[in-house]
């Protein structure tokens, strides 16, 4: 693969310190993959997936219960780095997280073991794990302070808004299950709730979208 | 203080990767506390308390909303280490979290500004910092999957079970307002589910308790 070795050397700081039979190891079983939208990429076959770096598109991170009911922890993006999908190799985590591909999504993908012999053998490699591990940690607690402490109207308002400025349009191609979903809610609840939006005159409904009619309003309820 | 380099020694696995003067800095900056029953050792005025390491007693971590409203993250017993009441030398960590002695507690307590120090000259204890917030990680995910996850009736009874068995009484001594704190809940959810808890013949309500007449009946709903 072509600067796989720049790629690799500009996104982990740990590079620097390692041996060159290590940097080799670790350029010999790195693979490219693409994963369609929609596309689970961790957590339900793949038990430890490996170390992703994600070059293109956008990865959703989050918990699954018993009952199927999933709650959103956080997204990445390109240049952003999943260690949660290898958590097989860092003993401090004991808890299973999904990963799936929002949009299609070009990652480098790095081999648990490969990952996990280069750990064991460099300090600075396992520091690295631990501490983007902790940068997660940070993003983690974020959604539960969103999830237990914000009201249900201030979270909608602030979701809608967030993703017409990521968007950068004011009609959004999402239902009312997927809402739901990225909220950690149930579809009912959502529906009841954008359609008090839509009595106060924030939003407009239409088939399989939401469009924002007064962003100013919604920015009132934050 | 009799014998603290061998307490740190035991407790911080990086010791041995220390230089004399880095033990010596961090044995100077180490000093006992002892915190009373119910008093808040971090997060309310102190920014930035200091990496602690339990001799005896409890700590709960906790979360706080701007209404005042609680969320137990998790809690720390003999022989734990608090990192995130350092949390100001960790990059990675951006959330504040509270942290109180839930009985009398009696702590070692490292000076932030000498732990930064010494992470920062090396790389084995600031690994160790990360590695013991990892851990802290999987509490907070854990205690998260209780509160989205699990019914409120299995949560209470679990809780009742496990603190029954940590007191070895079936008497509790435990109001319905401090329960709901320790289950993020609010004291008329607790209230409510405790009068259903009677009438099902599981529990007694006495002034400021309660009673477990049947823990196998509250197993049955976990």
């Amino acid at each position: 693969m072509e600067g796989l070795e720049q790629k690799l050397q500009d996104k982990f700081s740990f590079w620097e310190h390692l041996t060159q039979s290590q940097k080799e190891r670790m350029i010999a079983n790195t693979q490219e993959v693409t994963y369609p939208k929609g596309e689970n990429v961790h957590g339900s076959k793949r038990l430890c997936t490996g170390v992703l770096l994600i070059e293109k598109g956008a990865l959703r991170t989050y918990l699954l219960s018993d009952e199927g009911r999933e709650v959103t922890l956080y997204r990445l993006g390109e240049g952003d780095i999943c260690m949660l999908s290898a958590s097989c190799i860092l003993k401090s985590i004991t808890f299973d997280v999904f990963v799936d591909a929002e949009e299609e999504s070009r990652v480098l993908l790095i081999q648990s073991q490969t990952f996990l012999q280069i750990m064991n053998e460099n300090i600075y490699a396992e520091c690295f794990a631990y501490k983007v591990t902790a940068d997660r940690f940070s993003d983690v607690v974020w959604a539960m302070e969103q999830i237990l402490f914000m009201s249900f109207d201030k979270r909608l308002a602030l979701f809608l808004l967030e993703e017409s400025e990521k968007t950068g349009s004011l009609e959004l191609s999402l239902t009312h299950q997927q809402i739901a979903k990225y909220l950690g809610s149930a579809r009912e609840v959502v529906t009841r709730m954008l359609k008090y939006f839509v009595a106060e005159g924030l939003v407009e409904l239409s088939r399989g979208g939401v469009t924002l009619l007064d962003p100013e309003g919604l920015k009132k309820l934050l």
